[in-house]
């Protein structure tokens, strides 16, 4: 039999925001490869294999993934979000590239679902309502010169900025840093939006501004959402209009 | 009875990405509200008003859906996409803000969906999978001189770039002058796709050069990528690696 590989996104949490074709997906699969954590969100199904990995161990995963599939294995790897988000569809294609020729030739398909700055944008409003960006503060994999480098433009740009990754243990420092490059290059009161668990049951939700905001409110499961110069508050909503008309007054 | 407001995307096209929470909030509605091609993608209940309107007059759609949803209807307000992504989440809070008082008191509650740059990307590999943005290209709401600012500044970033709205019969010119500005800035292999109907069983993609990009071959349904510096190709697949290590070669 022929094998094949699916690369999906189970949603920001909840599994009302997993979409009908990953939950299909899911349910074919002969094998599950993932993060822990992921994966113990996939309902369990008997005679599916399961190979839960760490975290930060992506292009293993991947090519364990690939062999998997070239052997003739009904393969899913699962992400939290979407895929193509940071996360593993492009792990997969980096292995697919440095990885034996006849992986060109899989059958390889990816899923879309519900990326974190989704979520968190529902919950509060709509302040990815106009242009924005998503910014990883990682620099586990690019230099933290290369984030300078883009949180500057996307100031430039007056782009909404979604910070994907603004925080964890082994990095606590990154979104200060940023903070603090942006608040030379954007106004005090620009709406800057802590969503932690976006998408879930336990969703929270801190509104404060550029200068207000405290970067020990962020940790893993939070997304950081910076406005743009018309984004605004409504409310206990904040959006950024459609229109540049609508300036904050 | 107390009336509510649910703002919901469709997803792509598959009623296999719209979510289930979506799905469970267009079944609860007492009145959808939309854009009439949006509406047809919702099965028919027998009870519910539809009210579909015509492109281009979301807010007065906006402010239809949150007078009925004053007057005690339980009403969902229908985009494509994801509703916060270049749709009628905003229009409903700029409604919100400029309309009656007692409507920023109503249940109104956002659900994020998957929105066309995620599907696009998933037809073609993982084009988005480092630090991207998002850009429409419609100047209907905002300054063309808007627009070459935030390409100029997508550019100095290095994004991956999404462009929504990058044509239309009233619009036929913005992608070529996008294209324009983008080559001084960018290589000219640069990867460009053009991916049409994305999430939908008549998706196409092109797959070209920033250089060979032929800005006629995009119209309302396409959604247009501009890759990277990072950005390559393996076998049929694009993608962005996360890392910087892997420049183009």
């Amino acid at each position: 039999m022929t094998g094949s590989l699916v690369v999906v996104g189970t949603g920001p949490g909840k599994a009302e925001l997993m979409t009908p074709a990953t939950a299909a997906a899911l349910a074919r699969a002969t094998d599950l490869v993932g993060y822990g954590p992921y994966l113990a969100r996939v309902p369990e199904r008997s005679g599916q294999c399961r190979h839960a990995s760490d975290n930060r161990v992506e292009l293993d995963r991947a090519r364990l993934a690939l062999s998997l599939a070239a052997s003739g294995r009904q393969v899913v790897v699962v992400s939290g979000g979407d895929p193509g988000v940071f996360a593993m569809a492009a792990a997969v294609f980096e292995a697919v590239e440095a990885g034996e020729p006849e992986w060109r030739d899989l059958d390889i398909k990816v899923e879309p679902g519900v990326t974190a700055m989704l979520a968190a944008a529902a919950e509060v409003g709509a302040p990815l309502g106009g242009d924005f960006c998503a910014i990883s503060l990682s620099d586990n994999l690019k230099a933290w010169s290369t984030v300078e480098r883009r949180l500057k433009a996307a100031a430039e740009g007056d782009f909404a900025i979604a910070l994907y990754n603004p925080a964890s243990k082994a990095r606590p420092t990154q979104l200060g840093k940023a903070f603090d490059l942006l608040r030379a290059l954007k106004t005090a009161d620009t709406p800057v939006l802590f969503v932690r668990a976006a998408g879930t049951a336990d969703a929270q939700v801190i509104t404060t501004t550029l200068g207000g905001a405290d970067p020990s409110r962020a940790d893993m499961r939070t997304l950081v959402i910076v406005g743009a110069s018309t984004t605004r508050q409504v409310g206990r909503w904040v959006y950024t209009p459609r229109s540049e008309g609508l300036g904050r007054s």
